[in-house]
C-alpha cells in the first residue's frame, strides 16, 4: 500500500483538502492518505519547506509528499517531482520541497508536463486539484516518475540562514515558531558543541538564560528556558507558555549565544 | 471499499468528530472515513451547503457524504438520505444538503425514522452520533436507502442570491469568504462571458478593477485582482494576501460589473 | 485491523501529529489511526482526560487510545500502558489517561520501560515520537502489553470537581467549554433527577433560566438555555450562539440549581 502525505497552506475550514483527497481515492483507491498539516501559513513557502523536512524522515521509505504552499499557482513556475532517497516529493517549483532534498539525496527532478496525468479543464487557480493530486495519484497507482514529464538538473532551492561563528559565540536566529509558542532557531546540536562551553550565556529578545537544560520541564513554570529540540536544534522556550508570546519575538529575531 | 465523508461545524477542540468515526467504525468496520472539513462556522447552514456542492463532484460515485450543521438538533427537523445521480447524502432537512442535490440530479429523497438503525438512548443535543453517523455506517454496510424510512417528496432548499442582469452590467454578492480571504462571488463564468466585454470594470467596496486576471499572479504582490477561481466563480483576491481583510468586507457585499 | 487513536495538544499547524502517524505507518503498517483532536488548549491536562473519557465509550473494543499531553516531557514522569475493560490507553502519568481508566473499570497499569520498542535516539522534548507513538505501534502490532514494563499498583489521577448537595439545591461548577461556546458542568443527569423538581431555578453567572430545555431549539434565537447534553451532563448554551461569549464565563464558573 502506497502512502501519500498532504502538507498545504488550505487552512482547516474550506473543501480543499478533502478535494485532494477525493481526486486521489478516485485514482489510486488503495492509497492511504494522511494530513502532514494544512496550517502552513498562507503562502509561507519556508515554513512549509521546513515542516516537510521534519516530517520526511519519519514515514516509510517511498512515501509520497504533496506539498501544496503555491503563490504562484497559475504562473510559469514549475510543477515538479522530486525523487530523493528516502521518498518522492510533489510540489510547485519555488524551493517549499527543497529542504527536504539536499543535493546530496536528490536521484533525480521531473519538471512535470504531461498532461494526461491531469484534471481537464484546469483551473488557473487549483494546480493542487488539478495537477498535483492527480499527479501524486499518479505515484501511487505506480507510474514512474520519468513518465511524468523530462528530467531537469536543478529546482529553486531556499536557504536557512546561515549561524555566524565568532571566536567565542554564535549568532542565529528564529527560524520557526510552533503551536506551542516556542522559538526554533537556526543553531544546531553540533554547532552548539563547537562552542565547548558547558553553560553557555543565551540572549534573546529581552531574556537571557544560563545553559541549555534538558527538558521543559527543568526551570519554574511561566520560565524561559533554552532546550534542544526533537529537530537538533537550539529552542526557546517557556514552561507551560509561549515564548512568542512572553518575549514577543517572532521568525527572524536574533539570538546570541556566547561561551 | 465505501468512502464515507465528513462535513460539519464542529471544530477541531473537542471529540465530537472522532466520534463520529468511532460509530461508523464499530459499524461499517471496512468504511473509508474522510474529513471534508469540520470548520464550517458554527450553524452556517449556507456555507456548508456550498462547501458539500464544491466537494461532491471529485469524490468517486456512491460516497457517502455526511453533513451535520444542525443548529435544530432535537426539535421536528427531519433527517434524510438523498440520493443523487452522484452521491448519496446524509444530514438534517435544513438546505444543508440541497445544493450538493439540484432537483433534477435527485433520484429520491427518503425521510430517514427507522430507530433501529439509531443508537439508543438518543440524546437531544447530538444527532450527530446517535442519528447521522449509525445511518451513514448502516449505508456504508450496504443497507439499501429505502430501509430507512419513507421516501418523500422534497426537501427544504436553500436558494443562492442569483445574479441581477442589466444591459451593460451584472450586480453580485459575495456568498462565501475562504481560508485566504478570498471573496467568492455568485457571478458565474457563464455570466461573466454574457457581458461581451473582454475587460469589464469591476467595483466591490473601495477596490475596482479592470479585467478578469489570469492567475492570483498577475498582478503585483499586495494588489487586488478578479479571477475565475475553481468553482467557476467571480472571486476577488488580494495577491498573497487576504482581500477580507484589505477590503473590510464578507459575505453579503455587493459586487457590480460592467462591461 | 487495530484502531489507533490519537488525543493531543498538538495544534494544527506543526508536523507534530503527522509524524506518531509516520512513526506508527512504519511499525504497524495495517493499523488505522484516528485523529480525535490535536486541539487540547496547550499543557491542559483536565481537558484531555475530559474528551478521552467521552471518546473511549464509541470506539470498538481493544482500540488503542494514544495521549499525548504532556508538560513534563522529559522530567521523571512514568510512561504508562493502561488496560481497561473496553480498550488500551498510552501517555504519560499525569492525570491524562485517568478519568477514562475509573478503578474499577482498570485491569491492569504497565509502567512501560522497556526502551528497545522507543526510537533511538530519544529527544527531551518530543516523547509522543520518540516514547508514545512506537508503543502505541507496538500494541497495533499485537505485542502484549506485559512486554513493555512491568504493572504498578496505580496511576496518577485527577478528580473532577464534586457537586455539593443541600436540601433543596445542587452546587457545581463548569468543567468544560466546547468550540460552540457552550459550558458542560459537572452536575449529572442523576444529581439533577434528585433534586426532584421538574422545573429548577438556574442560575450561572448572570443569566437566570427556569427548567431544563428538551433541546438548543427550545428557545428563541440567542437566549440562553439549560440542557441535559450528550455526555449526560447539565449544559448551559445560547441558541445558534456562544454561552461563553455571552455570559463572559468560563472553566470554574459556579452554577447553581434550586428545587
Amino acid at each position: 500500500m502506497n502512502i501519500v502525505t498532504l502538507t498545504t497552506d488550505f487552512g482547516s475550514q474550506d473543501p480543499f483538502g478533502a478535494i485532494l483527497k477525493g481526486v486521489i481515492a478516485g485514482r489510486a483507491p488503495t492509497a492511504r492518505v494522511i494530513d502532514v498539516t494544512h496550517g502552513v501559513p498562507p503562502h509561507d513557502v519556508l515554513a512549509g519547506a521546513l515542516i516537510l523536512r521534519q516530517t520526511v524522515p519519519y514515514f516509510p521509505p517511498r512515501t509520497i509528499h504533496l506539498v501544496v504552499v503555491d503563490p504562484g499557482v497559475g504562473s510559469e513556475r514549475r510543477a515538479l517531482c522530486v525523487e530523493t532517497q528516502r521518498a518522492l516529493l510533489v510540489g510547485p517549483d519555488n524551493g517549499v520541497l527543497s529542504l527536504a532534498a539536499p543535493s546530496i539525496e536528490t536521484r533525480r527532478i521531473i519538471h512535470v508536463t504531461e498532461e494526461r496525468f491531469f484534471l481537464s479543464p484546469r483551473s488557473a487557480t487549483f494546480h493542487g486539484r488539478d495537477v498535483f493530486a492527480p499527479v501524486a495519484a499518479a505515484l501511487a497507482a505506480n507510474t514512474p516518475p520519468d513518465r511524468l514529464g523530462a528530467e531537469v538538473p536543478e529546482m529553486n532551492r531556499l536557504q536557512i540562514p546561515r549561524v555566524t561563528r565568532e571566536p567565542n559565540a554564535l549568532r542565529g536566529q528564529v527560524i520557526y515558531v510552533d503551536h506551542f509558542g516556542n522559538l526554533v532557531t537556526n543553531v544546531s546540536d553540533t554547532e552548539l558543541a563547537s562552542l565547548a562551553s558547558s553553560s553557555p550565556r543565551i540572549a534573546i529578545g529581552t531574556a537571557r538564560m544560563q545553559g541549555v537544560s534538558p527538558s521543559y520541564a527543568a526551570v519554574e513554570r511561566g520560565k524561559p528556558l533554552a532546550v534542544l529540540n526533537s529537530w537538533g536544534l537550539v529552542e526557546i522556550a517557556v514552561r507551560e507558555g509561549s515564548a512568542r508570546d512572553r518575549l514577543g519575538v517572532g521568525v527572524g529575531e536574533p539570538i546570541l549565544i556566547e561561551a
